[in-house]
């Protein structure tokens, strides 16, 4: 059983241009319900989290969102937003959160979780963060490393050690036998391994090591801090010092001098990696059905693989001869045709023949796009400016 | 040289569902400019007969569609209208036609030709109508039949005879040998085929002596008339009690008391196939490029292939990395995409990834289809009554 409090720290960030234009610059996709599920990305990060937490989960975000965060979550679970002045990657942004749960509760242990990543069992869910609480208190930065289902390039992976064969964690490149660690149900991490090309893929999923990188840290506030002071010193000065003004008159003057000069890095390469390698990184695998739905391709996957639906597409989900998902308002026919529709305006939609094909119906934009090909949008949303077309990010 | 007087006939008629929502029900394909000529086929055809006519083309079109009709030619060029008052198919019209001109020009040669098809080459065309007349003179009931280009089993086929080589044209069907018919350039027709499966299309092109039936007919109206009289009296009779009314206090009259007795029955099945059988039709073959622009395939096909541009198209004919052809007003931008938009409102359009798609933007209806299945169209077009979404069509 944890002994130490659990503060959830929520960033919430994102550019918005994989989904646009369902997401855009000013409502990127965390604040988007893009499964149907009756309340977005963000709200329902904070519901599942809500009742694991002793303390209000923090929410780091862009300033620019602040207000609209505020809002969402209003009508949710209490949450405390904390505004960026400006984008400096998730370290800077975890870091800052640590510092401020550490500052109230010195014992307290941080979970980090994206506001934008869809997870399908609860229940398992809240069992693994259980496990990685009480890895935690071992002293260990803990990761929750997904079962992988199929080869994803995509993601990236952690190689756990001994996971699958005895004979294989025998040799475990030089992790740490740890008892407590193994009856909390965690494992030492060997590495983490950037997305892999497709062959690589499956001889990680061949060996049963390997499991999906969903970017969720488990960690003591106060460890995290230690060691990013031996790692990058000015870091964990600095956010320290943005957390000492917290509440006070000063905390906007001290963040905004601060804020721009903190290391812009991934807590991957600041903290995980180099822990990683000294074998203080522990990982619980999980299998609670996880997808960060980076882009349109993955959206279609959830929605057919999941059955996630909105009431439109309870009405709608499969017009004659086809199998047509329909999120938002819009009356879509369709003959032979698989395909996903997001419709955000009243008009009538319909489609004859398409193959893995997503369409996005907006007021200003229309997107229709080859789910294979849904890593390309982004070079469409990229030239919106160049053609005087700004005002549609 | 013909001697007699040439009338054009203009039978403007057409369910606008099969390039619906471009096309519809109030606003027939013949109304529709889909190419980007900068007028409309209707407005097309009416400029490509002017010249050739000895008098105003007559275009008989739906009531519904007269005024819409007249206001699209007062800045072409004069036209006299006929109005139908309920569908009766191509022989009531046509006739009705020729009863017209027959009482004023007893002599005169008509030439039947659909308000909504596309001609590439004009002087070919000019020419061939002229080889037409010359054989209607004779007494001929005249049809021009396009040179195929590939075998498509969207068209009917026209038998011809002795095309291609002696030896068949020799054993050529019970065909008659007129020099005179030889020397107007048209040849006599073995018989009318039905749209072929594509095995049965790829021996008739072997052959050289089918060709594409275009329904372009040309023939004496006095002729047409008699041969209606011999093959469907009542209908030859209610015609040209009609056309006696014309321009009297009681034509409206009598048109809406006769008109709905009328043999509803297409001019293939009433004169073209019986007479074929008798050896009495005539066809003169063309290469003037010519398509019915049968559906959104037909569309994408001839804007590709003769390169047919509106100004939008010029300026946004190949978004980097595709083959997006664009008409109307819409802003596009494109990655590796071979697709055709027809953008109606003033939305971004975004394509990713798309091969053979066409994309019709209205402000109350969207279509994506791809190509090879635009024959599967009327299916949802016919749907929309039953969804209540009727005002669409």
């Amino acid at each position: 059983m944890p002994q130490s409090p659990f503060v959830p720290v929520i960033p919430a960030g994102g550019s918005g241009t994989r989904l646009w234009p369902l997401s855009r610059r000013a409502h990127p996709k965390f604040l988007l319900d893009p499964t149907g599920e009756g309340s977005s990305l963000l709200q329902q990060t904070v519901r599942r989290l809500g009742p694991l937490a002793d303390a209000p989960p923090l929410v780091v975000t862009g300033a620019e969102h602040a207000v609209i965060v505020r809002e969402q979550l209003a009508d949710v679970a209490p949450a405390e937003v904390v505004a960026e002045p400006s984008p400096r990657s998730s370290m800077p942004a975890i870091a800052l959160a640590a510092a401020l749960v550490e500052r109230d509760r010195p014992d307290a242990v941080i979970g980090s979780f994206a506001a934008d990543h869809l997870i399908g069992d609860q229940q398992a869910f809240a069992r693994a963060v259980h496990s990685a609480r009480a890895a935690a208190e071992l002293g260990y930065l803990v990761t929750l490393g997904i079962a992988p289902t199929r080869p994803a390039t995509g993601f990236g992976y952690i190689e756990q050690d001994g996971a699958g064969t005895a004979g294989v964690a025998a040799e475990g490149g030089g992790a740490r036998c740890d008892a407590a660690l193994r009856e909390s149900g965690a494992r030492p991490v060997v590495r983490f391994v950037e997305k892999p090309d497709r062959e690589r893929a499956e001889r990680f999923l061949a060996t049963g090591r390997f499991l999906w990188n969903a970017g969720m840290f488990v960690v003591r506030a106060s460890v995290l801090l230690d060691e990013l002071t031996a790692q990058i010193p000015p870091l964990a000065r600095g956010v320290r010092e943005i957390a000492a003004a917290r509440g006070t008159g000063r905390y906007q003057e001290v963040l905004e001098r601060v804020w721009p000069h903190l290391t812009a890095i991934a807590i991957d390469h600041a903290l995980a990696e180099p822990l990683a390698a000294q074998g203080r990184v522990a990982v619980v695998p999980a299998a609670f059905g996880w997808d960060d739905v980076g882009d349109f391709a993955a959206l279609s996957r959830q929605l057919r693989e999941h059955g996630r639906a909105s009431p439109a597409e309870d009405e709608r989900a499969a017009p004659p001869g086809g199998d047509v998902r329909v999120l938002g308002s819009a009356s879509v026919d369709a003959v032979s045709s698989r395909a996903t529709v997001y419709g955000a305006t009243d008009r009538h939609i319909a489609l004859v023949g398409l193959d893995g094909i997503s369409i996005v119906d907006t007021e200003d934009a229309l997107l229709v796009l080859a789910d294979e090909q849904a890593q390309d949008l982004p070079v469409l949303v990229a030239r919106l400016e160049e053609r005087g077309l700004g005002r549609l990010r």
